[in-house]
């Protein structure tokens, strides 16, 4: 935003970065309020007063901005966007890390926080030249995730290592020697580990950790990111979950 | 096609599609070479002798047409495309269905098909509305999975079951009564059911079957609806593998 409030066309090296449309703007406004610079709404948008009073009560600025609406997205049906600073949190050391190595997709990545999120992983790892975590189509596909997760990022894996040198690691990889269902955790300090979606995971990753194996056909090469982290989040979730309710490792 | 061979824009209701970009074109070739009608090439594709040679091969019709690709492409990048007919296959009676009601978006319908593929679930139901599983962006999005599944459609629920009258019902639902963990399925003549993507499924399903839920937090409305069916299909996939080995039901 400039001196005036004008709101510019999203810049990666910005400090800045909306969620376009009224389930991530609410979203945004009730998980970090402290990061919103404004908000803006469609005239006819119905769940206006909402917005406003939700706005009002925290002393958010908010305006009606249709054309402000239109030229951020290209959608015709966004009715509003919360305009909100870009923000770091550190990982959390003993809570389960999600890492992603260089995942290009925007709309793969905000899947895959949507999918932390709703599976209960809430701290996410970039390495490398990653798709922009923060770019308006990253958050529209995380449905507002972004904003419940820790997120940050690392140049490299060394340099993850270095930082949280305990965690026990599980890189996923086609031809990992542990089949998924194997594997269980023997608590929640664990990373699980993804490539990018065309090239998978450099050799760096192949002495790291246990490597895991989703079990697949040959009738296609790969899943889909998100889909294998869907996968993988689910499994070790309910084995870690199981290990808590029970109160041994297993 | 027309009859001078010209490919023409994609029509929903018209005989053909295509298939865009190396791979899939490839799968194409290789998984129903009797449904291809012609293949395309951009003159400067490396692997364009291997694509004229399975042509050959099989009497498939064939050229360099940069411009029909740059026409039926938004990509830039697409150096391929084969043109295929429109094609029905009665599912298997006895094998896993994946029964999508009304999916709307053809990114995810193809994403679905890439890891139905992938974790060895060959028959595809869709009920009522649903996104075109033939259209172009379709199969993109399945990686050329679409050509190894058999598929068909249903305008009712009610009509797929008069087909498939003693399939065991497994509809997924946000508030299905028994937990995915703990369904073992009996045998292989099952259905998993899947809604749509913002409404998930209607109340016709609510007495149909084993309702089946994704433990999930309150941070995320849904899952994303093919990171849902990656998990579902995953976790029935390994119960009934691992019926199969034991050669026992569990």
């Amino acid at each position: 935003m400039d001196e005036n409030g004008n709101v510019r066309r999203y810049k990666k090296d910005g400090g800045y970065s909306y969620a376009l449309g009224a389930s991530p703007t609410f979203e945004l406004l009730r998980t970090r309020p402290e990061i919103v610079l404004c908000v803006l709404w469609d005239p006819e948008f119905t769940d206006k007063d909402s917005l406003a009073r939700l706005c009002g009560e925290r002393g958010i600025p908010c305006r009606a901005d249709a054309k402000t609406l239109r030229r951020l997205s290209d959608k015709e049906n966004c009715y509003a966007a919360g305009v909100f600073s870009k923000f770091e949190d550190a990982p959390w050391p003993e809570e389960p890390h999600l890492v992603l190595d260089r995942p290009s997709d925007q709309g793969n990545l905000g899947t895959i926080m949507r999918t932390m999120a709703g599976l209960g992983f809430n701290d996410l790892i970039l390495i490398g030249a990653a798709a922009d975590r923060f770019h308006p189509k990253t958050v529209r596909a995380s449905m507002g995730a972004l904003f419940h997760l820790r997120s940050a990022r690392f140049e490299t894996l060394t340099e993850y290592l270095a930082r949280f040198p305990q965690k026990k690691l599980y890189p996923f990889m086609l031809d990992g020697a542990s089949e998924l269902e194997d594997i269980s955790p023997p608590n929640r300090d664990i990373a699980l580990i993804f490539g990018n979606e065309a090239t998978g995971l450099g050799t760096e990753y192949a002495g790291v950790g246990t490597g895991v194996r989703i079990p697949q056909t040959g009738a296609v090469d790969s899943l889909n990111l998100a889909v294998s982290v869907g996968i993988g989040a689910y499994h070790f979730g309910r084995k870690i979950n199981k290990a808590n309710r029970t109160g041994e490792n297993i």
